[in-house]
Protein backbone atom coordinates (compact mmCIF):
# COMPACT_ATOMS: atom_id res chain seq x y z
CA UNK A 1 0.00 0.00 0.00
CA UNK A 2 1.16 3.10 -1.29
CA UNK A 3 1.24 6.19 1.55
CA UNK A 4 -1.21 8.71 1.76
CA UNK A 5 1.13 11.63 2.77
CA UNK A 6 1.66 12.86 -0.76
CA UNK A 7 -2.32 12.76 -1.64
CA UNK A 8 -2.91 14.55 1.85
CA UNK A 9 -0.37 17.08 1.05
CA UNK A 10 -1.51 17.71 -2.29
CA UNK A 11 -5.38 18.40 -1.05
CA UNK A 12 -3.65 20.77 1.92
CA UNK A 13 -1.73 22.52 -0.81
CA UNK A 14 -4.83 23.11 -2.75
CA UNK A 15 -7.16 23.96 -0.04
CA UNK A 16 -4.65 27.02 1.32
CA UNK A 17 -3.74 28.15 -2.07
CA UNK A 18 -7.72 28.65 -2.30
CA UNK A 19 -8.05 30.25 1.14
CA UNK A 20 -5.23 33.16 0.25
CA UNK A 21 -2.64 31.13 2.89
CA UNK A 22 0.64 30.62 2.16
CA UNK A 23 1.53 27.05 2.60
CA UNK A 24 4.87 25.87 4.28
CA UNK A 25 6.23 22.29 4.66
CA UNK A 26 8.72 21.79 7.74
CA UNK A 27 11.33 18.95 6.17
CA UNK A 28 14.05 16.51 7.70
CA UNK A 29 16.86 17.32 5.75
CA UNK A 30 18.91 14.25 6.60
CA UNK A 31 17.28 12.22 3.79
CA UNK A 32 17.50 15.29 1.48
CA UNK A 33 20.38 15.22 -1.46
CA UNK A 34 20.20 19.14 -1.45
CA UNK A 35 22.76 21.94 -0.17
CA UNK A 36 20.45 24.70 1.67
CA UNK A 37 22.21 27.16 3.23
CA UNK A 38 23.25 26.16 6.52
CA UNK A 39 21.61 29.28 8.52
CA UNK A 40 18.30 28.24 7.24
CA UNK A 41 18.77 24.71 9.27
CA UNK A 42 18.15 24.15 12.72
CA UNK A 43 18.19 20.66 14.26
CA UNK A 44 18.02 19.08 10.67
CA UNK A 45 14.91 20.74 9.79
CA UNK A 46 14.22 23.18 7.24
CA UNK A 47 11.22 25.44 6.66
CA UNK A 48 9.73 25.70 2.90
CA UNK A 49 8.15 28.31 1.76
CA UNK A 50 6.05 26.66 -1.03
CA UNK A 51 3.71 29.30 -2.29
CA UNK A 52 2.93 30.04 -5.92
CA UNK A 53 4.68 33.26 -5.04
CA UNK A 54 7.43 32.40 -3.35
CA UNK A 55 8.60 29.28 -5.95
CA UNK A 56 7.99 28.13 -9.18
CA UNK A 57 7.39 24.60 -11.13
CA UNK A 58 6.12 22.74 -8.34
CA UNK A 59 4.79 19.24 -8.53
CA UNK A 60 3.82 17.15 -5.68
CA UNK A 61 4.52 13.41 -7.02
CA UNK A 62 3.79 10.66 -5.07
CA UNK A 63 7.64 9.80 -4.18
CA UNK A 64 9.44 13.17 -4.64
CA UNK A 65 8.40 17.15 -3.99
CA UNK A 66 10.27 19.23 -6.60
CA UNK A 67 10.13 23.22 -7.59
CA UNK A 68 12.75 25.70 -8.24
CA UNK A 69 13.42 28.03 -5.23
CA UNK A 70 15.72 31.19 -4.93
CA UNK A 71 18.40 31.46 -2.20
CA UNK A 72 20.29 34.48 -2.13
CA UNK A 73 19.72 35.09 -5.68
CA UNK A 74 20.54 31.75 -6.77
CA UNK A 75 18.04 29.68 -8.56
CA UNK A 76 18.42 26.20 -7.27
CA UNK A 77 16.22 22.75 -8.33
CA UNK A 78 14.74 21.46 -4.95
CA UNK A 79 13.98 17.57 -5.08
CA UNK A 80 12.51 16.26 -1.63
CA UNK A 81 10.99 12.62 -0.91
CA UNK A 82 7.66 13.01 0.68
CA UNK A 83 9.03 10.46 3.64
CA UNK A 84 10.91 13.93 4.39
CA UNK A 85 8.09 15.99 5.33
CA UNK A 86 6.96 16.29 8.37
CA UNK A 87 4.36 18.64 8.49
CA UNK A 88 2.57 21.43 5.93
CA UNK A 89 1.15 23.96 7.63
CA UNK A 90 0.22 27.96 7.16
CA UNK A 91 2.18 30.47 7.78
CA UNK A 92 -1.06 32.75 8.83
CA UNK A 93 -2.77 30.56 11.54
CA UNK A 94 -0.33 27.06 11.69
CA UNK A 95 -3.49 24.95 10.45
CA UNK A 96 -2.49 21.45 8.46
CA UNK A 97 -1.01 18.27 9.28
CA UNK A 98 1.77 16.78 10.81
CA UNK A 99 3.09 13.48 9.15
CA UNK A 100 5.99 12.69 11.77
CA UNK A 101 6.16 9.23 12.02
CA UNK A 102 7.81 8.62 15.06
CA UNK A 103 7.04 6.04 18.45
CA UNK A 104 5.61 8.64 20.50
CA UNK A 105 3.31 10.16 18.08
CA UNK A 106 1.75 6.91 16.72
CA UNK A 107 1.39 6.49 20.42
CA UNK A 108 -0.21 9.57 21.49
CA UNK A 109 -2.39 9.01 18.03
CA UNK A 110 -3.22 5.61 19.45
CA UNK A 111 -4.44 6.55 22.51
CA UNK A 112 -6.71 9.46 20.73
CA UNK A 113 -8.09 6.24 19.03
CA UNK A 114 -9.00 4.12 21.62
CA UNK A 115 -10.18 7.08 23.63
CA UNK A 116 -12.49 8.11 20.44
CA UNK A 117 -13.70 4.32 20.57
CA UNK A 118 -14.55 4.45 23.90
CA UNK A 119 -16.42 7.64 23.66
CA UNK A 120 -18.55 6.49 20.01
CA UNK A 121 -18.87 2.38 20.79
CA UNK A 122 -22.71 2.60 20.79
CA UNK A 123 -22.54 5.11 17.77
CA UNK A 124 -20.45 3.20 15.37
CA UNK A 125 -18.68 0.24 15.57
CA UNK A 126 -16.49 0.34 12.39
CA UNK A 127 -12.96 0.71 13.43
CA UNK A 128 -10.78 3.90 11.89
CA UNK A 129 -7.18 4.72 11.69
CA UNK A 130 -6.02 8.19 12.05
CA UNK A 131 -3.58 8.47 8.89
CA UNK A 132 -0.56 9.27 9.86
CA UNK B 1 -12.24 30.25 5.33
CA UNK B 2 -13.24 27.16 3.38
CA UNK B 3 -13.42 23.66 5.32
CA UNK B 4 -10.40 21.60 4.43
CA UNK B 5 -12.70 18.42 4.78
CA UNK B 6 -13.76 18.42 1.04
CA UNK B 7 -10.27 18.62 -0.43
CA UNK B 8 -8.86 15.71 2.48
CA UNK B 9 -12.00 13.30 1.27
CA UNK B 10 -10.50 13.92 -2.67
CA UNK B 11 -7.56 12.98 -1.70
CA UNK B 12 -8.19 10.00 0.49
CA UNK B 13 -10.94 9.13 -2.12
CA UNK B 14 -7.97 9.05 -5.29
CA UNK B 15 -5.34 6.97 -2.03
CA UNK B 16 -7.81 4.55 -1.81
CA UNK B 17 -8.61 3.97 -5.72
CA UNK B 18 -5.35 4.33 -6.25
CA UNK B 19 -4.48 1.59 -4.06
CA UNK B 20 -7.57 -0.69 -5.04
CA UNK B 21 -9.59 -0.25 -1.71
CA UNK B 22 -13.07 0.50 -1.70
CA UNK B 23 -13.84 4.17 -0.14
CA UNK B 24 -16.45 4.46 2.27
CA UNK B 25 -18.64 7.32 3.71
CA UNK B 26 -20.33 6.88 6.79
CA UNK B 27 -23.27 10.26 6.65
CA UNK B 28 -25.22 11.86 9.16
CA UNK B 29 -28.60 11.48 7.22
CA UNK B 30 -30.05 14.61 9.10
CA UNK B 31 -29.52 17.26 7.08
CA UNK B 32 -29.86 15.04 4.20
CA UNK B 33 -32.38 15.29 1.55
CA UNK B 34 -32.87 12.06 0.39
CA UNK B 35 -34.80 9.56 0.94
CA UNK B 36 -32.20 6.49 1.52
CA UNK B 37 -34.13 2.84 2.39
CA UNK B 38 -35.29 3.19 6.08
CA UNK B 39 -33.02 -0.38 6.29
CA UNK B 40 -30.07 0.80 5.62
CA UNK B 41 -29.69 3.90 8.44
CA UNK B 42 -28.82 3.29 11.50
CA UNK B 43 -28.88 6.23 14.67
CA UNK B 44 -29.03 8.64 11.87
CA UNK B 45 -26.23 7.37 10.18
CA UNK B 46 -25.80 5.64 6.81
CA UNK B 47 -22.83 4.08 5.31
CA UNK B 48 -22.51 4.72 1.46
CA UNK B 49 -20.12 2.91 -0.42
CA UNK B 50 -18.81 5.43 -2.79
CA UNK B 51 -15.93 3.08 -4.86
CA UNK B 52 -16.25 3.33 -9.03
CA UNK B 53 -17.67 0.02 -9.29
CA UNK B 54 -20.72 0.50 -7.02
CA UNK B 55 -22.02 4.24 -7.96
CA UNK B 56 -21.59 6.41 -11.41
CA UNK B 57 -20.94 10.25 -11.70
CA UNK B 58 -19.35 10.82 -8.30
CA UNK B 59 -18.36 15.16 -7.90
CA UNK B 60 -17.14 16.11 -4.86
CA UNK B 61 -17.33 19.67 -4.72
CA UNK B 62 -16.45 21.95 -2.25
CA UNK B 63 -20.33 22.09 -0.65
CA UNK B 64 -22.27 18.72 -1.86
CA UNK B 65 -21.19 15.20 -2.71
CA UNK B 66 -23.27 13.92 -5.73
CA UNK B 67 -23.18 10.58 -7.73
CA UNK B 68 -25.69 8.82 -8.70
CA UNK B 69 -26.71 4.84 -6.85
CA UNK B 70 -28.79 2.05 -7.09
CA UNK B 71 -31.07 1.18 -4.55
CA UNK B 72 -32.87 -2.29 -4.64
CA UNK B 73 -32.79 -1.92 -8.43
CA UNK B 74 -33.80 1.74 -8.78
CA UNK B 75 -31.16 4.81 -9.77
CA UNK B 76 -30.99 7.48 -7.12
CA UNK B 77 -29.79 10.88 -7.51
CA UNK B 78 -27.66 11.65 -4.75
CA UNK B 79 -26.57 14.71 -3.03
CA UNK B 80 -25.21 15.07 0.28
CA UNK B 81 -24.05 18.07 2.17
CA UNK B 82 -19.67 17.97 3.00
CA UNK B 83 -20.94 19.25 6.42
CA UNK B 84 -22.86 15.59 6.76
CA UNK B 85 -19.92 13.70 6.18
CA UNK B 86 -18.66 11.93 9.64
CA UNK B 87 -15.76 10.18 8.21
CA UNK B 88 -14.17 8.62 4.78
CA UNK B 89 -12.65 5.41 5.46
CA UNK B 90 -11.59 1.74 3.22
CA UNK B 91 -13.99 -1.50 3.76
CA UNK B 92 -10.45 -3.54 3.73
CA UNK B 93 -8.81 -2.04 6.59
CA UNK B 94 -10.92 0.78 7.98
CA UNK B 95 -8.12 3.48 7.09
CA UNK B 96 -9.26 7.00 6.32
CA UNK B 97 -10.48 9.75 8.16
CA UNK B 98 -12.91 11.18 10.37
CA UNK B 99 -14.46 14.42 10.32
CA UNK B 100 -16.78 14.17 13.56
CA UNK B 101 -17.18 17.95 14.93
CA UNK B 102 -18.60 16.93 18.20
CA UNK B 103 -16.94 18.44 21.48
CA UNK B 104 -15.39 15.10 23.01
CA UNK B 105 -13.82 13.85 19.47
CA UNK B 106 -12.58 17.99 19.72
CA UNK B 107 -11.45 17.81 22.90
CA UNK B 108 -9.24 14.53 22.81
CA UNK B 109 -7.66 16.45 19.62
CA UNK B 110 -6.71 19.03 21.77
CA UNK B 111 -5.39 16.88 24.35
CA UNK B 112 -3.25 15.23 21.68
CA UNK B 113 -2.38 18.37 20.43
CA UNK B 114 -1.04 19.61 23.63
CA UNK B 115 0.49 16.28 24.27
CA UNK B 116 2.41 16.60 21.01
CA UNK B 117 3.91 20.21 21.49
CA UNK B 118 5.27 18.89 25.09
CA UNK B 119 6.67 15.88 23.03
CA UNK B 120 8.09 18.66 20.63
CA UNK B 121 9.17 21.38 22.04
CA UNK B 122 12.91 21.22 21.50
CA UNK B 123 12.51 20.08 18.06
CA UNK B 124 10.27 23.12 16.62
CA UNK B 125 8.07 25.74 18.50
CA UNK B 126 6.01 26.43 15.55
CA UNK B 127 2.26 25.27 16.17
CA UNK B 128 0.13 22.78 14.83
CA UNK B 129 -3.75 22.26 14.31
CA UNK B 130 -4.98 19.09 13.52
CA UNK B 131 -7.60 19.73 11.01
CA UNK B 132 -10.94 18.88 11.77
Amino acid sequence: MTSSTPYLIRALYEWMTDNSLTPHLLVDTGDVDVQFPKALIKDNKIVLNISPTAIANLIVGNVFIEFSARFSGVEKFISIPVSSVLAIYSRENGSGMTFEKDEILQELFTVTRKMFFAFNKERTSRSFHIVL
